[in-house]
């Protein structure tokens, strides 16, 4: 099962790498993990998407809050939280297939950032699914490269 | 300084602890790092902003080319990348308060994601300078949650 984690750890060095420890020495992968500064520049918060089963999950949460590391933890895994990614991807786009991208983009509300003679580079924000469609809708052009942030998540508000 | 690395990676467990390690044991620390599975399911894209100097950069590079997780880095820091992050903010707004955060929403051209009679949840995508400027603007209504996914870079077609 895919796991949600939130996290808000202490911005110091090593935080980082003692909690992908935590994560590996358990067998997790980490399907993506994105960290930055809060508000606070004494405190990051951390979103973590990982596989495993529940037992696991809940001895690696139980090891988060023991660590010194970890100001608070948030399951978000159940909670049908907000959750929003973002792509920039760069596909192959020789001017007879350019109007069929830009058709996608609109489709999608994604936004065309750069482009050049032989390629054009969109940026799309959504929750994974949209962002894994749009990524299947392009790849018949020919994906240069990709880059994907991973999921931030947050409760909603009731 | 602060460098951007971009570096395609094997997607398999244990990477990101190493690679992780590998910044702070230096010394460095990561002032936000994304990752997430490309299209080829057994790559990840990792994006990583360290703040350093340039001769301990040059030896985390060389390591990161040495790494047999490591397929690629790319240093996007003197080329000026296409360089995008997410946010999502959720900040107090009672009643009265809304109309002006409002504002400010339609300015960033940011999107509300979530409303409560107690709070607005907002998203909006752009550079760091751009989405710092936006959190400012925030910040005296009162910051309830704050998630930022880190920059994610791409070099631009010529």
């Amino acid at each position: 099962m895919e796991y949600t984690i939130s996290t808000l750890v202490e911005n110091h060095p090593g935080v980082l790498a003692r909690l992908a420890q935590l994560f590996s020495g358990r067998g997790f992968n980490i399907t993506s993990l994105t960290v930055a500064e809060t508000d606070d520049p004494t405190m990051s918060r951390m979103t973590i998407v990982v596989d495993g089963d529940e037992k696991v999950m809940e001895q690696v949460k139980k090891q988060l809050n023991k660590s010194i590391d970890v100001i608070k933890v948030y399951d978000l895994t159940k909670k049908e939280p907000i959750e929003r990614e973002l792509l920039i991807i760069k596909v192959k786009a020789p001017s007879v297939k350019r109007s069929q991208i830009i058709e996608i983009v609109d489709i999608f509300r994604a936004n065309i950032v750069d482009v050049s003679h032989e390629d054009i580079t969109i940026e799309a924000t959504g929750d994974t699914k949209k962002i894994s469609a749009l990524v299947k809708m392009l790849k018949p052009y020919g994906i240069k490269e990709i880059a994907r942030t991973g999921k931030v998540a947050m409760a909603r508000s009731l």
